[in-house]
């Protein structure tokens, strides 16, 4: 803790490792690619939960828990799947001292298991739509791993319902896309931009796939939620039918759609500053934080009555005393500006004095961020402070998003745009465009907006007719 | 769903079955040994981490969340531990399709993972206590299991501290007791009773563990919750060391405590009748259920409003309305009662004539458990029979177990007892006679209670001395 945090504009990467270290946001865990998320970092993905999962109740779901163990033929059955999620699975080969006799795979998403319920659930339309979510951790091999980006073990929400039709399946997967846009928006004031991802982007077994995209501060994509329509790709691997109401067997049109830990890393590398972490208002485990100030024992006295008056009239606020005594008040108000505190309220001799106290606004730094405020009243300026704040961390990162995002008219120049931004520009479609255009500028196709009322254009790339424009761009 | 449920008293383990699948609370996994939680049986579940997690952050815990996987030499590092778990290990050997170097065992508890990471963490005594608990899945390879009772996999918390001094880990163990005794009391309703596990009954690896120990309706004894004082055992086998006040390197002290939905299994044999579910009414995922009762349109103008209006008047109860126009009421009260709903509310044309309802108590069938109350003050009607009904739910599950337990006088009085009851009688402490209580009679020391005042006595074995009272019986 002795040495400087990296500075964020220097060392993008390392900065954004050391600030979870320091802000004990999580650890590396002894196996390889595995994380410890610490209390503090589970405390704000228990904050996602909770907002989330209001939403998914609200919008008709209710949660279940599938098995961690699937066997490996279920994974066959979808040939896409199998594809794309083999080269990353766990297998348990051994089971209570014995060999199995079919290998288990460790869940990398459950389609499948869910899949093979639903066909066991479902018998008629009546039954219909199923709407489930779980809340769950899930293992994929993966060979580079990053603390919450991208790690062996993670936590997530995976929904999966089932319905009779197909437009009820689309109105499905359009309904949470729609929501996870909201919760990033409303919740972690990331301004994300949701879209269709092109063919070779898509979810292994999808029919379609949605995404919402956040830009980090270095400007690079994070996908960071996405909604897929599955078609009846696994109703039909899997045999989840239902009779209809004229007494006909038909196949279940069905939806997936996840939102993980990940979000965690969006959240620091969206908002984080030189200082550390910037926590949204509404997700931060603790929203205000008073740090009492004296010299001696006569103004301790005169002090802390008052900070426990003010934090017990601070209610419905998450607010923490640190009346930690081996440590300044300078090292306080730097540990809780590392860790993103967005309030902090200082209380003295002469605040005690006035009636009064200090804010100090988290994403204001200095002078400008600080404001005194008389005690009574006190919950009322907080909470206001606090919808304040969110609203400028969206602002601001909104315009940050904006004035990074290009649309370049040849492809010169959506090279040169997309080392430090994003390009929006006509893509023709063809996969062998894209792929070029990787290889070329290690730029992907992040997501096509839904609805453009685009006039068609020239593709980027080859110039050829194309009727969309695309968000492309290095991404995490 | 068309055969009647088998009677509980005289298939009690077919019924539990039953019971569990027809309100769908679970459903066999197509893994040997594991189940899918449904919504109704994970909402059930949701409701218990509630109330836990409450009195678990009360009592100055935070929540994290440590990886599934455990290298294998981690257990192996705790002789009592190692030995205790590895026949029950599911064992991951192929990762991202090569075989891996150090196999991976998936958590069946997760002391040693937990430990490493606290010997990182811990420097000083400042940095204890460290309070930490995580909701979690775990898998132990179990041969015979049973729905909630013993699945391979299953949902749990689980505590780990670790302390400066033996007698902070004691009370530790002690509170966390009490925590879970109050729970299973005043949420579940179920009047367990807490105590010391035997040598041969404790955790392995633990100093000292203790229990609550709850009965079922077949009068056989259920586990339903675990405290364990761990003393040095992890601390030396992790080095989890700290520097004390006085610069000097001391070894912590841990504990481990752990609650796991095996209680859901608890309160279906403690409550249950020959109809299904009885919910304690805390807990229930559904409090009270409007079934609206109209013979013809013009009865269901009528009633329909009403229902309504009821509903949106009982505000802070978990109420559904049962609106499925497929069946009749008569269907919905067997289905209802069946799933176990506290209270079912009916509103027909002559309840809206007087502006009064039906009200059912599930706990007390047939019409001693019906009243007619005014819909004016409904909701605190409503709210006062939900306590009452958990009183009388607590009170009949005391009754019922204190008529089962018994004092034997000599060993052919134990062996008659235990074979429909619990023994409470003296021990020798000595292990040869519990292991050959064990063979006779099938019934094993479930708990010493706490803090005995009795005079010394006579092992109800061996005629050994005795200093304590011990309870034997069947379990789960």
């Amino acid at each position: 803790m002795d040495e400087k945090l990296p500075l964020r504009s220097e060392n993008f990467s390392e900065w954004y490792n050391q600030v979870i270290m320091r802000a004990e946001l999580a650890d590396y865990a002894p196996v390889r690619g595995c994380m410890v998320v610490r209390p503090y970092g589970w405390a704000l993905w228990e904050n996602i939960q909770a907002t989330l999962d209001a939403r998914f109740k609200a919008t008709g779901h209710e949660n279940a828990a599938f098995p961690l163990f699937i066997p490996m033929s279920f994974l066959e059955k979808e040939k896409d799947h199998v594809e794309g999620f083999s080269p990353e699975l766990a297998v348990v080969t051994i089971g209570g001292g014995e060999k199995l006799e079919e290998p288990l795979v460790v869940r990398p998403t459950s389609e499948t298991i869910i899949g093979h319920m639903y066909a066991k659930w479902i018998k008629s339309y009546r039954d219909l739509p199923i709407l489930i979510n779980q809340w769950a951790n899930v293992v994929r091999w993966e060979m580079r791993t990053r603390l919450f980006l991208r790690t062996l073990e993670f936590y997530w929400q995976e929904g999966h319902t089932a319905h009779a039709t197909e437009q009820e399946a689309i109105e499905e997967t359009r309904r949470m896309l729609d929501v996870y846009t909201d919760f990033a928006v409303n919740e972690a004031a990331i301004p994300v931009i949701p879209g269709r991802k092109s063919e070779s982007e898509k979810f292994a077994g999808a029919a379609e796939s949605y995404t919402i995209e956040a830009m980090m501060g270095d400007t690079r994509a994070l996908q960071s939620g996405t909604s897929h329509n599955l078609g009846q790709n696994f109703a039909k691997a899997f045999d989840i039918q239902y009779l209809d109401e004229n007494n006909q067997q038909q196949f279940c049109w069905t939806t997936s759609w996840g939102l993980s830990t990940r979000f965690v890393g969006a959240i620091i590398m969206a908002h984080g500053d030189d200082q550390g972490l910037v926590l949204p208002p509404r997700l931060a485990p603790i929203q205000a934080v008073i740090v009492p100030i004296f010299k001696n024992e006569d103004e301790r006295a005169l002090v802390l009555p008052v900070v426990d008056k003010v934090k017990s009239e601070l209610t419905g606020i998450r607010v923490k005393v640190d009346d930690r005594t081996e440590v300044t008040p300078g090292f306080k108000f730097n540990d809780w500006e590392l860790r993103g505190v967005p309030i902090r309220i200082e209380i003295g001799p002469k605040d005690v004095e006035k009636g009064s106290v200090a804010l100090a606004r988290r994403d204001t730094p200095g002078r400008e961020g600080k404001s005194f405020i008389p005690q009574a009243g006190l919950k009322a300026a907080v909470e206001t402070m606090l919808t304040a704040i969110h609203m400028a961390m969206l602002e601001k990162a909104r315009a940050f998003r904006d004035a990074h995002i290009f649309e370049p008219t040849d492809y010169e120049e959506f090279k040169q745009v997309v080392q430090n931004g994003w390009a929006f520009s006509y893509w023709c479609g063809r996969s062998e465009c894209e792929a070029q255009i990787k290889e070329n500028t290690k730029a992907t196709t992040r997501c096509i907006p839904l609805d453009q009322n685009t006039a068609p254009g020239k593709c980027i790339h080859c110039g050829e007719p194309a009727r969309e424009k695309v968000y492309s761009a290095r991404a995490y």
